[in-house]
């Protein structure tokens, strides 16, 4: 099965919502990514933890049939995030950020990494991700994700970037500020005139619209009656995209539709709980039953 | 074919939107409805305007077959409202607000609108509301619509009007302000509790979800590559939806999810120009092209 190589960041969460709050709980944009995408196709992980790392998480990584050669464990300290939701879920204020061993992170990929065919470049100094993009020998399908910090400090690496890669994963905000486009349509034109053949603007709780050249598809949120933490839902979701799409090798229009509801059901997982506290718990079966309730949803007949 | 009653405001509205201002230009919630709606069943309107009220807009609404029996011509000035759109456009900024003969409006209903089956009770004081009901002899399906400022100053009889209707019509931050539960699954049961059967939670750019007991349907905003004056979404979408199933006279989930997309595609086409321009051109093949655009941008196969 196609595997998926995935570089980015692996850190320690502490998290407060109007739903309850954790502390230096498991999180980073790799370790959603990773655990959504294992679901559907092996991992190959790219990233930098300190030595007061839980040996558990280690752990848990492994049994999720992740390959962690890729995982360095420098002396020091964990990368650290501590952030807070109001009732309005879909934007995190940053209390603090401690890099730590993160400061350092220069990806280094495994030689037997270097053959992956299906690889995400998670949300790094774009600097990182062509790094990373010189040392990948045969990819297949190419995707990152980016932040608001990047497009302030790093613009022309980040353009770079996505003249290199297949599919960007952006949300809403960040796709305006970085094309100074207000209209998604024209933004994600603008994106494709910069290489990328692929856009898709998360708009958290209200889903995603995947661009690609003469096409749109909008997946839904999912209408969920419990939503405790939202933390690592972009990264869930780009995780189940590249699983899916990974799982199936297929670049249809049609696979690639699954695949944005794929990673809209592990988007919609993801925040049911803190930390990756759903997804410790989550069985495939469940993934099948909430993907037909997405079909469900959204389904209606087509003719007036 | 089903008739529609619908009681609401007409108005001339000055707006201003980043692409655009227009001064004294036909508006008003049953306005938008009534056109929107006649485009698929004829419309009783009752509503109020002033003596300057121009005689082409009149001459305009009957030409889109719509009975104004029920338009009473007051003297005095017709109502007035200024607003003005930031870049988003999703929130309207009220600048102005004249009720002028609007302040008096006490909706009559005239012998030959007694009888008709489907009704909109657009957003007018819920006490109003209320008066109308009992006017209205058999109805078949009742819908109403509502703000902000009825949740604040007359939440008791808003809560009587929701009792005796089969759907609301309602935006996200209104239907949290008047249920006090963030959750927008919660806040629709207790909808439910207070006797409406559907609610349509309006979530402008992003679309709607359609609420019964037992169902949720998300129909999504069209990604358009113009948007000028979003002013009357909701009302067309409630235009769209009401005229569509009164066409059909039935309650089916089927016909009520293609309604709801009906009621997506008017609010579409809206919000491409200002006031009702865009409906003033408006055809109805267009519309056929543009619910099957919806089905493209929504559907994905059902299976894994």
């Amino acid at each position: 099965m196609n595997k998926i190589l995935v570089v980015g960041s692996i850190g320690l969460d502490t998290v407060e919502t109007p739903f309850g709050q954790v502390q230096d709980v498991l999180g980073g944009s790799a370790t959603y990514f990773s655990v959504a995408a294992s679901f559907f196709a092996p991992v190959n992980l790219v990233a930098v933890v300190g030595s007061d790392f839980p040996e558990k998480e280690v752990e848990y990584l492994k049994n999720r049939k992740i390959d962690i050669r890729g995982l360095v464990i420098n002396p020091g300290k964990t990368f650290r995030w501590k952030g807070k939701y109001n009732y309005d879920l879909n934007t995190a204020q940053t209390l603090d950020t401690q890099l730590n061993v993160f400061a350092q992170f220069k990806p280094v990929l495994p030689t037997e990494y270097q053959d992956v065919p299906f690889v995400l470049l998670a949300n790094i100094d774009p600097e990182l991700q062509l790094e990373v993009l010189k040392q990948v020998k045969h990819p297949r399908f190419i995707a990152c994700d980016t932040m608001n910090y990047w497009i302030e400090k790093k613009v022309d690496a980040l353009k770079q970037v996505i003249a290199k890669v297949d599919l960007l994963f952006i949300n809403e905000a960040e796709i305006r500020q970085l094309t100074k486009e207000l209209n998604l349509v024209r933004a994600s034109q603008k994106i494709f005139s910069w290489g990328a053949k692929y856009v898709i603007v998360k708009q958290g709780e209200y889903g995603a619209l995947m661009f690609s050249q003469g096409s749109v598809f909008s997946t839904p949120g999912f209408p969920l009656e419990e939503v405790n933490d939202p933390t690592g839902a972009g990264d869930s979701f780009a995780g189940g995209f590249m699983g899916y799409l990974a799982k199936k090798g297929d670049f249809s229009e049609k696979c690639f539709r699954q695949a944005a509801v794929v990673g809209s059901v592990m988007a919609s997982f993801n925040v049911e709980d803190f930390s990756l506290n759903r997804f410790k718990r989550l069985q495939y079966d469940e993934i099948e039953t909430r993907f037909k309730e997405f079909k469900r949803l959204s389904h209606f007949e087509g003719t007036l």
